[in-house]
């Protein structure tokens, strides 16, 4: 309960490319518009912001099969696993900021570039584990799962923009939290690789309390080691954070959403977190808008050591009348 | 987990005079324009819809003592028994869309024609269980449960309309969840004939888990019987479900709502629903009338196999490149 | 189970000057106009309405270092305390409906004058513990502990107004719940003195149900005694109780909010109760101002009797046919 030194490197990539919603790029500058900087400085963190990533347009990136804007997609996220790569390397817990959640491939990738042993922890409505050859709809953000996993290699086909992309995680190695809206073929491969998930029902059933207790379990269960929290801000409830492309209702409260964060932060193990699917453009007020970005920030906050108690420096004195 | 293959009939009951409120008798039809039908089909289930019971006007329907329009519920609730009655027979899960939730004799006691052993878990807000004797307001759709139980029909004078109903469960057989809104009439009533409740105390006291599991085990103590489950929209928080004629605050969140759900459909023995008491007409906006109407249609989806985590058929297999 | 039979006096404290915001010194009346008395009264309490005090202008009462307004604080509470001893005295549960918390230092030193061996439950998102030398914002409803505590009173200067205040409790006679904005100064003296606190954190993790069990084997550790409940409205989640004046985000459910004072009011200890905070000028909408009111009478009539079970008179006898 002392106050955090955590060294925090902020990475922004505005791009939506994985999916066709307008106005999720607007989610970095969101972000830290609502004060994200200020304020984890204020709570003891070292921070250094290195900015937007900026993305060249790719021309003629036509679909492969149904999945829309492959090249595209392929190329931002090299350009986000060199930076996060860059970014773990100068000893910072990376802080990547989307966009959305197909730039999970890039920071994941980036980030096992230095820490081969990760394990991720995938805070989301949805479970992004379709593979280019079951996405209903063709958007990549709900498939950036499918090409992290080495289990499922042998069904994932050559895609343009895709050939840097090696599987990196095992299906042990991810843990899901959240889920509560997943197509079938999905669900056959949670099931068909044996991942590990809490979705809604076990949110209800265990509390979220004993779901954190047994997602920490599940990830340390041979050794601690470093943990990439992919946070989707369509987890929390659309009364929370109702600016987002694909809301569920039934979601997690704030008060889960935090709780996670906290518990996340107390492991000291956390070596990389995004934070995506902040899309101002779907807030139909300005309350809408500002509620969801306070959300990611609280979010963040929580991560890295925020605590609801309070904290107090150590060396703290009380003054004297 | 895999997918469901539910045989459902529905029946609407598009009946109001149970209460003074102008607009429950929508409730039939806007819960079909929701979805209902599609999305049980497409989850697996056999549909067949036996459309909208009409009723017919009783002239001279005086007032019982306090008791609004006797002969009107009586005789409406006649024509549904006999309509459950036959969809039972016909072999379907009845879901009965109300509708008031005077409407319940009827659905109880057609359901019970066919299936005497059955046991009731009433999801309501309210207990429903004043007799034409204690009732405050003289509206049938708060007594309903006091025409079912065996020992209280001592206590049951003879109302016009109301001679062919005969009780057809023991105080054993119903269980409540979500009370929060009991007469003292009403309470005594409870205590008095031991009927098992969880109030929204319990459900705080004990969370939503225990509480279905400890339903389970009230109404399984013996043997597994057919289980009637009589939903009134008002159990759920008026967040969740405002256009409904008697909200009260502190209700189920959509989660709890949904959970429960699950849990009974998972007990195999789910063989008749009524989801009564949503009211267009008290939706201020739009939005309140189709947060009403989802939350209805998802309380039924998840009576049939619904499952937040999501489910697929057994024989899936997935696409190779 | 029985209906309640509790005698209750009520005294309203228009005062607002603890703080800088407009509107507070309102909330007596308008807890009043939402029906406070007359539910009383259904529920079978004896209400005996001691009115509003009448606080006077203090001239003059230029700041004390950063504290603004000592001497108007200083003399309210002075009133106040008179008048709840007055109410102790007469034989009443002692019910204080405020204007700002800095009217707990009257309120239970009032109360103290009667109850030497008083706890206090503490139900706020914060702690109000600052003294006048560490209070960051000045105003004395964030500090209105810090002058009631043994232990800190070496750490307390002597401010203009204030000489008469003594303190009566010791550090382990005080427990919080619902905690989420605590300055890093507050949560020095917390953890320095030793002070047992559930933080929305601790709700999370163990339950509101543990919670409440907790903090009565914390406050009868030794021997059962008279609690002092002294409630903040913003202890409540912003989404129930808006109409305050220093909301913070993820508070507690109205559920949970009810269940505290249901727990509380089965020790049949319960002596007096603050309620304060509520501001109808910061209703942004009839609305948040209605559901504010109703929140502060709900919580009132939990504490005094009011179960969500309902309740029945122990000679009630059902009417025969
Ligand atoms: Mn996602
Ligand atoms: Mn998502
Ligand atoms: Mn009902
Ligand atoms: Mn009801
Ligand atoms: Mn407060
Ligand atoms: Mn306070």
């Amino acid at each position: 309960q002392r106050r955090s030194h955590h060294t925090v490197g902020i990475i922004g990539a505005p791009f939506w490319k994985g999916q066709p919603k307008d106005g999720v790029e607007k989610g970095p500058d969101l972000i830290r518009s609502a004060g994200l900087v200020e304020n984890l400085k204020g709570q003891g963190c070292s921070v250094r912001d290195y900015g937007n990533l900026k993305f060249e347009n790719v021309p003629d990136d036509e679909p492969f099969g149904k999945v829309q804007r492959p090249r595209s997609v392929g190329r931002a996220n090299k350009q986000l696993a060199d930076a996060v790569h860059a970014i773990k390397n100068d000893g910072h817990t990376c802080v990547m900021l989307g966009g959305d959640h197909s730039l999970a491939i890039g920071s994941i990738l980036g980030h096992a570039a230095s820490h081969r042993e990760l394990c991720v922890v995938w805070v989301d409505a949805h479970s992004d584990i379709n593979t280019p050859l079951t996405t209903p709809s063709g958007n990549i953000h709900g498939q950036p799962v499918s090409f992290l996993i080495r289990e499922l290699h042998p069904k994932i086909p050559v895609m343009p923009g895709f050939s840097w992309i090696k599987p990196c995680i095992s299906a042990q190695d991810i843990i899901y939290i959240g889920l509560r809206d997943v197509d079938p073929e999905e669900h056959y491969i949670l099931k068909y690789l044996g991942i590990k998930y809490f979705s809604m029902t076990e949110v209800d059933h265990l509390g979220i309390a004993k779901v954190m207790e047994e997602t920490c379990d599940h990830i340390f269960s041979k050794v601690k080691r470093p943990i990439h929290l992919s946070y989707d801000i369509d987890a929390l409830d659309p009364s929370v954070s109702p600016a987002t492309g694909t809301p569920v209702v039934g979601g997690l409260t704030y008060r889960e959403g935090i709780y996670i964060t906290e518990q996340i932060c107390q492991t000291g193990m956390l070596s990389a977190l995004d934070l995506v699917e902040v899309n101002p453009k779907i807030g139909r007020t300005d309350e809408e808008i500002s509620s969801t970005a306070k959300a990611a920030v609280d979010v963040i906050l929580g991560c890295f050591g925020r605590l609801r108690e309070g904290s107090h420096n150590p060396d703290y004195c009380l003054p004297q009348p």
